[in-house]
């Protein structure tokens, strides 16, 4: 379906949305209803500018619902499945928000700014309406509103180099999920060390979108020197690395056990938390389904399917492939799986593609790589 | 921005998706998640089959949220700033979904299939999260989901015509929002008289996705003799019709009596209803802003812009341009805008368009035919 995507006022454009087109961007996604490039022509390039080099991408679309007030804490915790007492300012934890049934709801990265102030920068879907009415029916006292606040990533091996030219070499000794508020050239920002991909680099959260070209600008200036291109979440090396993509891998009845998330469950968290008791009953019983990965015996490189396709073993439904890639590293088709718990690494299985054919393939652990 | 859409397993495909490929479709929206067809190649000749003729238009994306049990009936009128209690099966009300401060969350049809079960027919934004999240908290028992329930709509002044020669001459006396849960060669559905145009016709809520195609086909065959054709919610007449695209002509600020939609709030309705306190406090203050046409002096077609446009008296803001068009029958280039109160029609403005460009034009009451 290479399909033109029409343009409409429901749909946001991003403070980078100039700069973006500028630099080429040739396709987009809607995302939080808002456009998010994902692609400046240049496929293969773009992937390996990742992997090896630095690139920077428009993630504006990844907005943060904001909590301010004196019951903002108080919030985070019934909505957060994670024993947040511990947290300190300036950190960032992975989290899973579930719904009373323990079905996940978004997989946000939740960012304590002060103990009255907090953002979960969110993965797609409207968490703002999730946590204005659990705060509004429980009586909580805060301001809840998606601020003007966008994220920029740099993101690859050499994004360090870039955040040091800018940022001094302090920044060297950052730890990932930590983040502080700063400002460059004037234009205020939170400066995160995180991002989603594996290869390591930081998300610069602009507090002023009427600065989204100029921060770009710099962004783009200051990485020259490192070959820095345009880029955006990348679905090669997401894939390999088997980040989560919310409505993708997911769907509506997937808890956080089944997809790798369960390392972000405290199950002795508060008991007043939405989902906790659901959760500690799959717990209990163990997930139906986990989330594995295949590997496809298919020499030629398949297409990117955007449905699922049916995992089979021995000719029984099994489960269902949520998305696939080839992979430029491996040199192979590899998939993400949402599965039965009676599958297991190693195990053959058959793949009904969208398009009808079907391949063979080896269950494997996930990441690829 | 004739931009690419990118596919991916995050935004799902209509059941109809496959009958849109077939005839066509040049030009997608994401809408709930969803593609949503927005043009088959041919935008004036779509727009007059709407006025003069018969067009259908897969809607899937106007999701349900479904809400059935003991409790539906209850969470409903919790949801709506509306006096449902005589409400009965069988009919589509037009409700304003708000927040606790009486801010606009969506602005869909509420249908009563029973008394224990109701489906909200929505706009674009998650509104399941925040039904759901309101009736956890609120201990109300009941099935809250999204099911498998996808429109086609089927406008136009020969509308009546095609679903005459498919479900008999009774159908001429069914009501405008009314419904009936009926069949057709075997495709389970509810047909409904309804749809976002001033054209007439019907929606047939699909409620079997297996079916998408033969459905499509069924009406495409039966609407021939009246040379039915591929169309989707059309910009144009919506403008002209001044039909609300939620989250395109409102902001996070938008309440009801701002968009014209103070005649679905009934003040006198429950003291329980979320939001109808801070209804009742913008219904003694005045609302700040409201809703009025502007026609523009422009003799040529100006571009639909897909960012608001700010609108100025005598040098001096007055709010906003939320979108505009060229309108094929007034034959002017017109627009929706949402201003200060102190504004009205018959006032002399300039618009500050997107593209730099100011342009004159007169304020006028809505709709604008």
């Amino acid at each position: 379906m290479p399909a033109h995507l029409t343009p409409t006022a429901r749909v946001r454009r991003s403070p980078f949305f100039d700069a973006t087109v500028a630099a080429g961007v040739t396709s987009f996604s809607v995302y939080n209803h808002m456009y998010m490039p994902t692609g400046y022509g240049d496929r293969m390039g773009e992937y390996w500018r990742l992997i090896n080099g630095v690139s920077m991408w428009d993630v504006a679309c990844q907005r943060q619902v904001e909590l301010i007030g004196p019951d903002a804490g108080r919030l985070t915790q019934v909505l957060c499945p994670r024993k947040l007492e511990n947290m300190r300012p300036g950190k960032g934890w992975y989290v899973a928000v579930c719904d009373h049934h323990g079905v996940l709801l978004n997989d946000p990265v939740l960012l304590k700014l002060s103990d009255e102030h907090y953002w979960l920068s969110i993965a797609d879907g409207d968490l703002l309406l999730w946590a204005k009415a659990v705060a509004a029916e429980c009586s909580l006292e805060m301001t809840i509103r998606e601020p003007d606040v966008s994220p920029l990533a740099v993101q690859g091996p050499k994004a360090i180099e870039v955040m040091v030219d800018l940022f001094g070499d302090k920044i060297r000794t950052m730890r990932y999920f930590h983040f502080r508020e700063t400002e460059l050239d004037g234009i205020p920002l939170v400066l995160a060390r995180s991002g989603w991909s594996k290869q390591g680099g930081f998300e610069l959260y602009l507090s002023d979108g009427s600065r989204g070209t100029a921060l770009w600008n710099t962004i783009r200036e200051a990485g020259a020197p490192y070959d820095i291109g345009p880029g955006s979440p990348n679905h090669m090396e997401r894939v390999e690395n088997a980040l989560l993509s919310f409505g993708g891998d997911t769907d509506a009845e997937t808890n956080p056990f089944e997809v790798r998330m369960g390392k972000y469950v405290d199950l002795d968290a508060p008991d007043f938390v939405i989902g906790i008791r659901a959760l500690w009953d799959v717990d209990r019983e163990g997930p139906e389904r986990h989330q594995l990965g295949v590997i496809l015996d298919h020499d030629g490189r398949l297409t990117h399917h955007d449905l699922p396709s049916q995992v089979s073993r021995a000719n029984a439904p099994a489960g269902k492939m949520t998305t696939n890639t080839w992979s430029p590293r491996l040199e192979r088709n590899i998939g993400i799986c949402l599965v039965s718990v009676g599958l297991a690494a190693g195990d053959r299985v058959s793949v009904a593609l969208p398009d009808g054919r079907h391949v063979a393939g080896t269950m494997c652990e996930l990441p690829f790589i």
